[in-house]
């Protein structure tokens, strides 16, 4: 089942799957069917009759539409769900209708089957991140000699390689995806509270079944429940807004470096991928394009939870209903930039030539700090800044490079031998600890489950 | 078509209608079938050859997922839309397929869709706001003397009408409604510019073909193509977060008042609407509740929209790409807040007998600053404050009415003629302005599209 | 008074003194000292009374840290102050400090206290935006013929001129413009309810008192307080996140143009304004950086209000109280836009030489388009662009002219007069309608305020 | 130096005093004084004259308000910090003057500053967390036998305790406090990266000086240069996030539970605290007030910084420049939720009486569920629930106790055993395993730094 197409450019195919009505639906009957064989494990219902429950829980054998139009009146999706399981078990076993969702509330079967679609979509997304992270660390190892403009507030500095432009990518990337597996984990625990959070009506019986409710379904049993408490939803959808953020950052620089006028790097081509209507020679940045839009999203997404946690009192009226779109659009964007990103890292290619071109094109002025240091000693810091500001303004209006200025300026060549001056251009005498700050971040990134 | 499950609390079926893959499709189609129309018109394309691209755009033939997929590779629906419907008319007839799409660029495809849905979805939107109107101004006139508790920061102050209390919320909605109106009108025009916004390929007969479009799509044709200029969506959403929240306020105040302890309204009880899966006594205030889960979402929404406004140059590298899931959410969350709180509007009950009991548990403390008001000439205003102050603890600590403990203190006996205390506490008499007030506001709402 | 350091790139000068303690504290007093004229013009508070009360209301007379910690207890400003102005009319003349504050309640001060606020901040930004629209007028008309690269997703597309670009930004800056004042109008208005928003305790003559204290402080007089209606406030916020978005876009626009690599505008360079405390060289574009700044932070400010309007009953236990600071930062930041981008539109340099430059630097394939409009008539629109994709890719793989690769091209030579194609790279014959929008553009933002 | 006036209801003074002008000027000073001292460790700057920029590094002795005005036209404050620290230490000694900031970007100065403001905050948060923290473990311990009603979409549901109500906020917080803390230590790290973020200007000296630099600081020495890189205090925002609505919800609840028509817990009043100005009876919530106006204005400045993550290559043209005051506000609002939560859970009133009053008023429907549960082994659960419902209609309807009803059903009376619904209506004797909730909650929270 593909996206809509509405939302065709905010999620991968795979992630909306996983939030289709198929897959919504089987994750609520899901829970369901582990509570009957829960429950038949303590001896609270028969094991036949449980049985019933289970065959009965299979999503196809539903109406959609009717779940779903049923659902806004009932203000829960927990509702229909349990009332159309129960008829179906019924229509089977009349005897089993009875046991059907036998101590628990709408909510249970709504925040659990939620928990469920985030527990299959973790690997989904923690698979591309790891593909980020692999061809990025490549990346950054085969151009760790490549020299490239640095550049602040999107003019020339001083040059950096793009193995450090890479591991600074990289890094962020690998912190964002630590946050954002821990407040995965955290996630991926049940909710079973019954009515008022309390299952009083499982009289002392209420902890054990959730313990072996926890165990049929494969996730952690909390403390209490947390019907009212959204905290660790809030964590996961935050991380995803940073992770998204740093994604959006690699994005925004490749596709800067994209630019026609700067051509540096660029996306695969392939046909049918980010070519035009009516422009032939385009070779668009799509995949970045497509994380800048996730990044553009999921922040006011991330608002719109974190203001729903004001919840009230044991089950909120409000808050509580306005999360599921908010997270199913959270977790798909972020998917479909670990994905976009995935993709463009691991067949970016390089022009390191145009790299180095682009640094020669400024004739030496982002070297103008470098020639500022060589001079200082000499003219002292504020005599060399005086001087490098002339030489600069007159490199730029004569279109000189600015070491052969400098070579003219008798303030210069009286002070000074001129060879100090003569490899001032070379991009690889002006990288300061470069390299070894990409070394450290590529040593910080490994060893985790995004390598 | 229903809406999905993951998004049945945050949408009419009505609105997801609209936002289904048929229509979105077809909205697109029906933009290439009126370009070839208009261009038939102004003699760019033999008018045989249009009439088969316009049967040809018919959404059903398609394939949804197909398209739904290259438009991830894309980066627009417009490619594969344009791609698909040129195919198609090709197997009907050769040469017309060289004049699908003629002259457009696959965003004027997508906006100028999208401007279509918006046309559509405005009415359903318009018709339950004044559903909510209409009530409103019933239920306000129907309750101009019923008195209830003024609450301010949820705690009880001197009393208001229910009728009041009702044309503040017909007020602000009445208001809102106006700017989402007008935001409305602003944003049903033509997008077309072609690649750059120019129309070059048409050369000379860009506008002539514009003009022709926008009558064949009832659309108006604006100033110049508007493809990095979002303004205009950006304010109907922003309309549309004012009008959620001028909603949502109502939604809240009504949910207050709903509260057990409260009760002094309901929303209409129907079997299946509100209920809960474990307690049987439950009447919850679904309508409100929805309206309230869209108040949570749409802002963050809104600021998405926003944040993508800084789309780069001629078409933008993400902002654009974000906004159809963006305002398809606000649209629809928008339209189920009308239609929740119009339902609600038209059915809720009222208890002015309970009402006017909360008014009376409070022991009159609520009329301390009547009381301070009729004390004040004799006593001055600070004396009075002081006084009151006293009087209100012994009120509360004896749990006795406040006109009975001002008539024990001799403070007050001394200087005063009981007599003026006599009615301190009956609602009626200390009402000031609020008839006056709430025919303003009846009379400001009236008159109007939404009245 | 200068904006603190923390917040100093985020206001101007003007404006942060708007917001100053002394010049809340005053708007506050002079809603006081208007109320007390207003009831001495109705006769309620004795003339000479009124006058203590009015010569009282003077800020500097006031302790301002006194006042700000006791509003954190106090929950409100207006309880303070009132206090603190009873006061000191009291050490003035005893019988006057009864009328301080008649009738009115803590938020009728704070909230008319930010109107006259925004009264004053009005002027000063309308006047920044008229910079903006009388310098892009003028910069559109100047450059209606210098061509440029048009730029979508970043890549080169097909020419437009620099003065349909301005007149893009003119268009929408004005609308957002007109928005933004139409919602100032909405907002000037009085708040005057007393503790419920029924005046009760001015009797039968709230309404009278109302008008005088409306005129008194030149302000509109609402059909009914507003105390728990802030849609007013909401749409001002919204229509600053939309200006602020214009304005941001045409920043971001500039701020590319201005790239190393791009070179075709610049900012002015004064002293000391966007240098670099490291690189002599650097010429940045402080007031694009200092709008995009502002850009980033008014959207979720704006969420943050429109969150903020779901306010309980007759006074909100939050949303309320933490309107001030959103309001002031919204309005502070949209000034600093507008101010920012009066500066950069006043007094940008174009180079349109590069312009042109950038343009034949694309080697002619940014005309493809152009070039299959011209042989789809011979060769039909899909041999056409079929041929035109093979030529593209000869033209950047051989780094040749794409008019030389067609004209060496058999399939095109055999069928074509190669006059067709000789023209093919002139900028100024692939406009199309750029000059026709760009007028419309110009004569739609004519005739208004911000002219 | 307390809060601004505008900004006193969103800030403490603590934390207002650390965001003001003199603290943040000195934490820029601190910076460029820790820079000479490590320069002087490795030897690049002569002790002596390190020691004078030391001796010069003094806030109080710059003009606060010429460095404001500076920084705007500057576009950061780091330079005319470095600029007005290079005058004044000229005056001082000429020859120190050359080596001030000598190696550094004016970013690194605002980031480190920042950092240095944040670690100061981090104990003032921490502690009123740890306050926040204790009293409510006491609360909870004190009232694990108090019954209350839960409540469910605002509606009464099934008994809790109030010890288990207590024991949920203290999870959520002390959950979202450990979010906190973590991300905070790994904000606390140096930036120092120069002009492209490779010291290049330090030499081979670099990773040496920032080693040395971080010591003096008492801050962690990063991986790498963070400059361009936020997600470290984009998480940190995203945990105040997160923590300030678990502190909201907590305030949420205290405030809906202080209604006048719930009274069952009520907030300190003391004299100036949460009265009003016309309302001599009036308690009003304010520090659950406080609380949710932070929690209303918190997530949108988080979407804000989100939104800024995108930055520009090595530094960037708009999203740093916006980060400032979204950072010092977020911390204030967390802060002050902190410190009021504090202040509310070490005062607060709990009237158990009421609470259980308040269930008693339900006339017994809160216990359907229970009877529902007792009779469903004899009359099957459906059974059960159509005569559950039958039976509490009628109890609302006629105002009688469900038992009372229920006794007089013939369809029970002839099925059971009267004495099984006897005790029906005993809170205590419905509330599954809520005690073992609360004990698993409190136990989870201890151990850790907020105890």
């Amino acid at each position: 089942m593909p996206p809509r197409l509405i939302e065709s450019l905010s999620t991968t195919t795979e992630l909306a799957e996983i939030f289709s009505d198929e897959s919504v639906l089987q994750a609520m009957l899901d829970f369901e069917a582990a509570l009957a064989r829960a429950e038949a494990r303590v001896g609270l219902v028969p094991r036949a009759l449980a049985e019933v429950i289970m065959r009965a829980a299979d999503a196809p054998a539903f109406d959609y539409a009717a779940i779903a139009r049923e659902t806004l009146r009932a203000g829960t999706p927990g509702i229909p769900v349990s009332k159309a399981l129960t008829q179906r078990v019924r229509s089977m076993n009349a005897e089993a209708a009875d046991f059907v969702h036998w101590g628990a509330t709408s909510q249970d079967v709504a925040d659990t089957a939620m928990v469920l679609l985030l527990k299959r979509a973790h690997p989904v997304i923690t698979d591309d991140l790891a593909r980020v992270e692999r061809s990025l660390r490549k990346l950054s190892d085969e151009h760790k000699n490549t020299v490239m403009l640095g550049r602040t507030l999107m003019q020339a500095a001083p040059p950096i390689t793009f193995g450090l432009k890479v591991a600074g990518w990289l890094g962020a990337i690998h912190r964002s995806g630590e946050g954002f597996d821990s407040a995965f984990e955290d996630v991926l625990i049940l909710q079973f509270g019954g009515a008022s959070g309390t299952l009083a009506s499982l009289g002392e019986r209420g902890l054990e079944v959730a313990q072996a409710l926890a165990e049929e379904l494969g996730l952690a049993c909390p403390d209490a429940p947390w019907h009212a408490h959204r905290d660790r939803f809030a964590s996961l959808l935050s991380a995803c807004g940073v992770l998204t953020g740093a994604l959006g950052k690699m994005a925004q620089d490749i596709s800067l470096l994209m630019q026609s006028e700067v051509a540096e790097v660029a996306e695969p081509g392939d046909p049918g991928r980010g070519g035009s209507s009516t422009m032939p020679h385009k070779k668009n940045p799509i995949g970045c394009v497509l994380t800048l839009a996730a990044a553009a999203r999921v922040p006011g997404l991330v608002a719109a939870f974190l203001t729903g946690m004001i919840q009230e009192h044991e089950r909120a009226a409000g808050g509580w209903q306005a999360e599921w779109p908010i997270v199913a659009s959270v977790i798909q964007s972020t998917g479909l930039a670990a994905s976009s990103m995935a993709e463009v890292a691991e067949r970016l290619s390089v022009d390191a030539e145009r790299m180095r071109a682009n640094i020669a094109a400024t004739r030496g002025v982002v070297f103008a700090e470098r020639a500022m240091m060589l001079l200082a000693p000499k003219l002292g810091r504020e005599g060399a800044h005086k001087i490098l500001e002339e030489a600069v303004q007159k490199s730029i209006a004569e279109k000189r490079h600015l070491t052969e200025i400098l070579a003219s300026m008798p303030a210069i060549t009286k002070h000074l031998d001129a060879k100090i001056l003569v490899d001032l251009e070379e991009p690889e005498k002006y990288l300061g600890s470069a390299e070894a700050f990409r070394a450290h971040l590529l040593s910080t990134a490994s060893g985790t489950p995004h390598k």
